[in-house]
Parts: C-alpha cells; sequence; structure tokens
C-alpha cells in the first residue's frame, strides 16, 4: 500500500548499533523520526508494532533469483553431477518468461521472510527487473558473464551488460541498481575481467563475482595462473572497495591479507557451501581482520529457500563447530551481517541496513508472541537462533508496505505460486 | 477434538518407505485404512488433504522439555561459562511450577512443528507428564539420575525414578512411558550404572543416557576408567539394544563396533552439537554401519528451537560439509532419521514412525501452497530442506487433533505463553 507517511508505534527498534522501544514514522521513502514518545503522530497509516520487533530489511548479499524455479530439481549429489545432468541442462530451456516467473516468485519468498535488498546474478536479467519492479523490493542486479576464452562471446556478454545498465540501472524510484557481473575467475579470461574492472570505475558501478567457492577451482585457477584465485586477481589489478566477491570459502593467509588490503567485500552463503560440500568459509577471522563479509542464500537450487533468518542460524553454527570455539561468530555479529554488514558490502550503508533518521524506510516487522519466541529474553538470540522466516508479519521497502500481516500487497501470491508452477512443469517437460 | 473416526482425503501420503496419492481413515487412535480410493466415506471428521502431505508425527529423541524456559538465556559461551554461570544457577530454582509451564510451552512448540513424540529427561518429571497429558503428545520421560559418586543421592534417584515409573509408565492412555535416565558415564558411578541396568532388564524398561558429546567428557571417561565411554558402558554390560545413547559426537572405530554390536541407539543432535561447539557426530558412517540414529533437538537453550524439520537441514548440511561429500546423508536418510528411525532408537517402530494400516495414527499434516515449497517437485527435498515449522498446518497423535488449520484443540496457545513469560520473569528474579 502506499502511503505518504506510516507511523509504526510502541515498538522495540532493534538494528546491529542498538535496542531501543519506541516509535518510527517514515514519511515518503524516508525514515523520518525516531522517538521515544508514542503518542499517536498524524500518519496516514499507523502501525500498532506492540508485541512486535522492527529490524532492518534484511540484505540478501548473493543469489540467483531465477533459479527459485530449479528449487528440489536435484539434491545430493556431487558438483559434477549436480550441474551437468540437471542444472544446465534445465538452464540450456531457461528464457525471458520463466526467468521472471522464477525472480516473481523469489521476490514473493523474499518479502514474506523479511528480505528487502538481494544482490542477483544470472540471465534474462531485464525479466528479473520487470518482477522486482512489481513487487517493490531494492536490489543490484549483474548478467552473468562468462566467455572462457571466447572473443566473440565475450563482446557478446558487454553488450548484454550494457544493455542492462542503460535499461534499468537506476530504475523503479532507484531501487533497481546494475552492477557488472564476471561469473568468476575460472570462466571468465583475464581481458573480459579487465575490461571488467576499467569500464566499471569508469561507469562508477560495482562488481559482482563469485571466488574461492571449491576447492576444484582453486586449483584449476592455480594451474592456469599459478597463483591462488585472489592472488590472480589482485595481480591484473581487479580488487577494489566496489567488488562483492561471492563465497571465499577457501582462503590462504595471503589471500586474506588481499582481502582486507583492498578493501574487497565477501558474500558468506553457509547452506549452499554446506549442502554442495564446499567447504567452510573462515568468516569469523575475516571478521575479525575488519573484512566487511555480509551474507547471502545464494540460489534456492543449492539451499533450498531464500530465509535469511535461518541463513544467520546456520552461519553462526557453522562457524561455532568448525573452529570449535562457541563463542565464534555470536548473535549479534551474524545480524550485522544479515543486515547493516549486507549493506556495507553492496555499498549501500549510507541507505540502508541500520534503522536511522534519513535513511530509506527498509524495514521487517516480526511478531514475537509465539512459542519458539517464548520467553521473550533476548531479542537478538531469538531472531538468529530459534525465529523462522514464517514469523516476518509486515514488511516495507522504500517506504511502501510490501506486506502486512502476512498479506502480499503487491503482488497476488496465489497467482505468483501458479505462474512458477506452470512455468516449471513446462521446463521441466522440454528437458 | 476427539472423534472417533477421521478421514483425511484426498492427499499425498509420505513416509520413509512411500509415496503415494490417497486416503487415510483413522478409527479411534490407529490407522485403520489407507486408500487410493477417495470417496467420501462415513467418518465423523473428514480433512480436506489437497494440497498437503501427510507425514509420520515426527519423533524428537532427546531433549529436555522444560529447558525451554531457559530459551536465550545466554549464548555464544564456551560450555563451562554457560553452565557454570547460567544454567545451572538458574536450574537451582527450578521448581513443580516452572517445569510444568516450560514443559507446557515446548508441548506447544512441538505440536506447531509436527512433532507427536519425544524422548525427555530432566527434572520434575511428574509434572511434565502432567503437561504431557494436557497436550495430548506421545513421550518417553526419565529423571536424570547424578549421583557422582554419592551413595545417599544414588537412593535418592532411583526412588524419585522408581515414584515415576509407578506413578506415570503407561499412562494417559499409554502415551506416557518411562525410562531409566542416568545422565552420563562421568556424572553417575559405575554402582549406578550397573543398577540402572539390572533393574531396566528386570522390569522391561529403557534406558536414556549422554555419552560422548564432548572431547573433554570423553577425556574424563578415558582418565578415570582407562577407556574411551562406550567401552567403559560394554564393559560393565551397560549396553543393550534397549539403550538410547544421545549425542555420540566423539566415537572411535571401536566405540562404533561396540554400538553396532550391542544394537545401541544414537540420538544425533546437531543444532546443538554446532551451537556449543561439541563436534560433529559420523552419522553417515554409521547409518552405513546399519546403526539406528534418531534425530533431536536436545534442549531449547542449546538450540534454541524444538523444530524437527529445521533439525534435519541441519543433520543433512552438517555431515554433508563434513565429509566434504554432498552425497553424504540424502534428504531419504534425514527423514526416516525424523521417523521411522526415530521410533526404532525408542523401541516403538511397531507403533508409529511410518504410516500404515494399524499404526497408530500420529499424523502431520504439512500445507505445500506456500512460496518456500514452490514448485512442488520432490517432497522429500522440500521437507528437508525448504520447509519451515509454521508449515505444519494440523498433528494429530493417538487418532486426537491436537492442532487443525493451525489452532491448537486441548491447549489453550496464549495461556500457556502467558504463563511461561511469568514463569521465566519470576525465575529470573530470583537470581
Amino acid at each position: 500500500m502506499e502511503s505518504n507517511s506510516i507511523l509504526i508505534e510502541n515498538t522495540l527498534i532493534l538494528d546491529g548499533e542498538k535496542m531501543e522501544k519506541g516509535s518510527i514514522l517514515i514519511e515518503n521513502d524516508k525514515i523520518r523520526e525516531l522517538s521515544k514518545d508514542i503518542n499517536k503522530k498524524e500518519a496516514d497509516k499507523v502501525i500498532d508494532g506492540s508485541k512486535k520487533i522492527v529490524i532492518p530489511g534484511m540484505v540478501n548479499t548473493h543469489t540467483h533469483l531465477s533459479m527459485t524455479l530449479l528449487r528440489g530439481l536435484a539434491d545430493d549429489l556431487d558438483l559434477d553431477t549436480w550441474l551437468n545432468d540437471h542444472i544446465w541442462p534445465m538452464e540450456a530451456s531457461l528464457n525471458e518468461d520463466y526467468c521472471y516467473a522464477g525472480a516473481l516468485l523469489g521476490c514473493v519468498e523474499m518479502i514474506k521472510s523479511g528480505t528487502t535488498t538481494f544482490n542477483d546474478m544470472y540471465f534474462y536479467m531485464e525479466d528479473v527487473a520487470r518482477a522486482v519492479e512489481e513487487s517493490g523490493l531494492r536490489c543490484i542486479l549483474s548478467h552473468g558473464m562468462i566467455d572462457l576464452g571466447d572473443a566473440h562471446k565475450r563482446k557478446e556478454e558487454f553488450k548484454k551488460t550494457h544493455h542492462l545498465i542503460e535499461k534499468c540501472h537506476n530504475s523503479a524510484s532507484g531501487r533497481i541498481q546494475v552492477a557488472y557481473g564476471p561469473h568468476s575467475p575460472y570462466t571468465c579470461s583475464e581481458e573480459l575481467l579487465k575490461q571488467v574492472r576499467e569500464e566499471a570505475t569508469k561507469k562508477g558501478i560495482s562488481i559482482h563475482i563469485h571466488v574461492g567457492e571449491t576447492r576444484t577451482e582453486v586449483q584449476q585457477v592455480t594451474d592456469a595462473q599459478g597463483k591462488r584465485p585472489f592472488e590472480y586477481l589482485d595481480e591484473i589489478g581487479f580488487l577494489k572497495e566496489d567488488v562483492l566477491a561471492a563465497h571465499g570459502v577457501w582462503l590462504s593467509s595471503e589471500e586474506i591479507n588481499i582481502i582486507k588490503k583492498r578493501k574487497v567485500n565477501l558474500s558468506h552463503n553457509p547452506a549452499s557451501n554446506m549442502k554442495l560440500a564446499s567447504g567452510v568459509s573462515p568468516v569469523d577471522q575475516l571478521i575479525k581482520n575488519e573484512v566487511v563479509v555480509g551474507l547471502g542464500t545464494d540460489g534456492a537450487a543449492s539451499n533450498n529457500n531464500l530465509d535469511m533468518l535461518e541463513e544467520m542460524k546456520l552461519a553462526a553454527l557453522l562457524q561455532k563447530v568448525h573452529t570449535l570455539d562457541p563463542t565464534s561468530l555470536p548473535a549479534e555479529k551474524v545480524f550485522q551481517m544479515a543486515t547493516i554488514q549486507g549493506a556495507s558490502a553492496l555499498g549501500m550503508e549510507k541507505e540502508i541496513g541500520t534503522i536511522k533518521e534519513g535513511k530509506k524506510a527498509d524495514l521487517a516487522i516480526i511478531n514475537i508472541k509465539t512459542s519458539h519466541l517464548t520467553p521473550f529474553r533476548h531479542p537478538l538470540s531469538h531472531l538468529v537462533y530459534s525465529a523462522q522466516g514464517g514469523d516476518v508479519d509486515t514488511v516495507i521497502c522504500n517506504g511502501n508496505i510490501l506486506m502486512e500481516n502476512r498479506n502480499l500487497q503487491f503482488i497476488k501470491e496465489n497467482q505468483v505460486l501458479e505462474l512458477a508452477e506452470n512455468a516449471a512443469e513446462e521446463m521441466l517437460s522440454k528437458n
């Protein structure tokens, strides 16, 4: 629902920097005022925030939204079989309609679990943009560029990316931005990576890339370049603070130093790294080294959902058992990864990620009157360790209410489920 | 709601052995008929099962239900600090009322996430039994016995256990059973363990114990007994097929052989083992050795919820990343752990754990018309990797509907939340 002003009153306001009781006044797309005074102010719309917590809309720093259509297609397989026998054959029959349907389904799922911003890389991105525009979410979109050394393919990839930039960058009232999306250092040539670096700097556009996800990939790059992935990328001048590198599972100490020095941002994807048995990213160590690490779900095909509340729990638990240290990655840190650190990783920390006057009104309201959040003692602990996506009650993005009391406001949920179900069935029938 | 006969029609029936479309007729406490014929039969109550999956009510093989009251009390701490500075001081002020309130809260949470049977060890167990009786759930209760070598304490523990057996074993229409609950080989003397073994055999009552949870504990036992925990327990003749050992994280090959040979049942608790940084149980290896391994949430203080759907995902993902093999513990196996293997681990496989004519009517009905379960392709994959507790729509235990369309039928949910909140606050104020 579009309202010029919204008041969330008498609530518990929680972000990675504070926890306080009060009310939030939203005007147009921004947070106008935070106040301890719970007296009703003039507002077009008043939301009762009692027995609820308001948190920043969560930031999913790495996903492939249209892959939501491939959810549950194949599981429990080694990466090669999964890709070669299932994902790639299915992706060969992708088209505009399927990517739109998958993206819209993903938007519904993200809204219903409290995510308001996501960072996406995939194909048919203009159709993803169409879904995002309708959904009311905020995002950075990138076309996944792969040239495998082929100059013709490289030219095509830049053409697609530049078309996407031209058509979608800063569209949908500024909610949609575009980034360069070179897939990875093992699927992109040095020429492609260097050209991306050069044009990104020139245009002031950020970069989204996969680096260091699997041991195999690190070995491939090391064999080809004589250096580990981040060493190689640093040597060709690719790494700057506008780069978001997804995964960063297998990192040498030298690579951690490079990441820190170049202020590269990382996206940690615990569910995907666990499910595909890729390995464990040294997140606790990275954060202690002051590296900015956001949280991501990766695509639904390797997760198999887009629930950032679940992802927070996985991240915290995985670090603890991996380091055999229960103090690793405490609730507060992992909550920051899902909010302000994620915003920083995308270069959006001035606009989103905390609840502050003047920032964009991107908020999720969580219902706490439920058995698994009782007794209500430590809100942060409950959000990270006990909550589930379905506890999200209301979601606001850019000052618009996208969901209220679990009912979507802009999107007809049942129609989207049907559209996605039909698209998935049609795709499957072609394979 | 008590009905003599219930028909769940036109649904998808899924257990660890089959997946088929059809209807389920329940008469009194049992499944009377499974049928492909979806014609309406005579039944006191008809439930529309379309767009839903029916699974066996899940079996939580290890928990401490009243600890639900300690949820979120303290997190991200090393085990010693957590126990000494937080859990034990709080437990010192436990009483009948608090344990009843915590248990009732736990029952609500389990019903709302599809669990119908649980295996509990704690204190004030007669008050836990009172909560279970009201809730309609099925369970095995044990008083946690700890003597630390003190003969007087030992006598008291047996007295409490025998009183519990006398009062509660086979009570609540057979829904409540009692087991012996010697806490562990490092907190119980050899005398206690031997006496438990002897009386358990004599009375035909099972045993619930913690074994091999942490490295520290294994070291303690090895220092004291010159043998690892399962070797020691085997030597004193403790291990038989009526024993459920929780955790089994740190196991030598010799211990795995002993577990297999003695047909000891294990309960795997991945969330707790990860959160407390205890380590990773070699579940994949145990199952390949034909050991019966059920799934458990442990107490909410170290999880911090009782959601068996979440626990399934954690179990599968943890094995995969630990072994660096994505084929480890596939969805089907982990679903069996949460159902029929759990039932077997508790010696109840003839009564519950699958959906069969003649078995007890313990069922959970899952709503699949939701964004994170769309497209609906592989039901098992969706349950393990994509679902959340809130997807459970209706729960039946012993032929009684405990929850319908997410509304509890026997328990007033709001009253329980208030009771638990007040009890937790009162406990905290005493510390």
